[in-house]
């Protein structure tokens, strides 16, 4: 099993995501200006993973600055994606943590109870996802209750390397193939920075999950043609309506899928919701370098003098998901009313 | 003004598109298995040039073989690329004219007699694109009436490079720029194979069109965001009811837009157009090798022992097509009755 954030006992070792599949390379980071580096590169990725490193982020920024400047440096922490809220709220209830203890502690010991915080987190992670590929195989059977076994798809990537856990869209579909309940999962490559092709294939292949890599731009074919049952996605930040920011493309799929009568299913922990915000409207969308689209691996693709424009997220309207799956369970046409019954049955 | 196909009195000379926009290479073409060739590798592309190439390609044959072949020449011909309609219509017609005058004359003053008979359809097909330019503006002006300057999304590439003229989407987007009326062109990378960051924005930078590329998933973003007014896009094979073949990820495109509301044309030459077809089910849809998906330039992306699936061309069916234009006028919310009365006034 490879795992993309692994404490040594002294040092963060991340796993470079971006020479993936064809190297395993590690990066260590012992401060907190490394963890925005792997997080602003795009080394670590996926927001579950992405909260995690944030909160080693937090140990650091305890261990070596004065307390009067935490605010900063966590908030310079929490700007390196603006995107996904789970790095914004990792962050926040850490420093809460941090803050709350640090008149009882000296900044070292205070490090070690961060880091364990850290390490509990992930471990109840992996918990939240084994509930939520339970839900989300509840969901799979009430909206295509005529098969057994099922022809999959997915965007971006949400599994081990993405979550440090089992997954949270991926992480149905590996638990529904334990199950041999998978025919075949199709993999959009995920332009422009190819999470699907690179890492989602990967991951799968490597749990002997029968997959097929796809153009983002074969969706309506293959709904169209029968290879579909379901569509399984991830998300970076959920409104308190049930629209959902999660990896371009996102919401072209769902579109599509309604068009086509085919469920779209969002898998996210309750730590990507966010009440605070209304609707997507109110979502920043990250723009990312243009260099991702013109070019690959230092290779041009476009003429020279060309420029694109990469938003790395997009908006899907709730009014295109089925259903949202968490830890808690399964909200069907998700609504502001129906999230908030979910919170407050949580809180 | 960079030509794809030139006829240089003794060799067809094909500038080989898979080199652009970094390389101008020219590929000299003597023979029909060269035309074939280049075909099959793409070095020519877009349905019309295909079609001329295919022109090309009979007069070869008629010079190099006994007349009880040509007619397994012909249809080898015709299966270096299922799905372009363009490819038949020409190399049948040439054929049928060929064999109507084979007694008369010699094979070189044959080969020579359709040798012209290629050039005129080339130079003939400028005409017809400048009528449909006329057309496009005609629409849009009709379906987007409130606006001066339009910003426009196109797919693959269906300018002078896939045509040999003007072209048909693109010919409709540059006749808008040179009134000034194009405020941008949202140009998709057309993955796999890149035609659009390759070549639809080569040709539109050296008009001089402002143009910026988008990633296939960006599509419902943009239009969400008010960046497009109308969508262009060319196509390979019509049916008699409309439904429309085109490069892969048209059918999102036209999806998408049909959901916000945001007008989709299909523009093409009469000459694409297939009344012997019902309707979409019945187009082949041509598939090509998987390491166009799965490489780049020699650069392996995906994992060693991935697959992928690489449908070249989905069905965009009639229903989500606003209006298709040809040389002929403007088919408004296509159906069979609608289009078997644009042939019968072109009969």
């Amino acid at each position: 099993m490879i795992k993309p954030l692994v404490w040594n006992g002294s040092e963060l070792v991340v796993l470079d995501q971006l020479k993936l599949p064809h190297e395993q390379m590690n990066i260590p980071v012992c401060d907190v200006c490394g963890v925005i580096r792997v997080i602003k590169d795009m080394n670590v990725r996926g927001a579950p993973c992405i909260g995690f490193a944030g909160l080693f982020g937090v140990a650091f920024i305890v261990r070596d600055f004065d307390h009067k400047v935490w605010s900063d440096k966590a908030s310079k922490l929490i700007s390196a994606r603006p995107t996904a809220v789970n790095l914004e709220y990792e962050v926040s209830r850490a420093m809460k943590i941090a803050i709350d203890n640090k008149d009882k502690m000296d900044s070292y010991q205070l490090f070690n109870y961060m880091i364990e915080f850290t390490l509990k987190t992930i471990e109840e992670a992996e918990a939240k996802h084994q509930e939520m590929a339970h839900w989300g195989e509840v969901a799979l059977r009430k909206y295509v209750p005529h098969k057994n076994i099922f022809k999959l798809q997915t965007h971006c990537n949400t599994g081990e390397l993405a979550c440090g856990t089992l997954g949270t869209a991926l992480g149905v579909i590996v638990l529904l193939a334990r199950k041999n309940k998978v025919q075949k999962v199709w993999v959009d490559e995920t332009r422009p920075y190819l999470q699907g092709s690179r890492l989602t294939a990967f991951e799968l292949m490597q749990d002997n999950i029968p997959c097929e890599i796809v153009v983002e731009g074969a969706a309506s074919h293959l709904m169209r043609t029968g290879e579909v049952d379901a569509i399984f996605v991830g998300a970076d930040r959920i409104a308190a309506n049930g629209d959902t920011a999660n990896k371009i493309g996102t919401a072209n799929l769902a579109i599509i899928a309604k068009e086509y009568g085919i469920p779209f299913f969002v898998v996210a922990p309750l730590s990507s919701f966010d009440f605070s915000i209304t609707s997507g409207h109110d979502i920043e969308i990250e723009g990312r370098d243009e260099n991702e689209i013109l070019s690959l691996k230092d290779s041009r693709i476009a003429p020279y003098g060309a420029t694109a424009f990469n938003p790395s997220f997009d908006i899907t309207e709730a009014k295109y998901i089925t259903a949202i799956i968490c830890e808690k369970g399964i909200v069907d046409a998700p609504t502001i009313v129906k999230l908030q019954t979910l919170l407050r049955n949580e809180l």
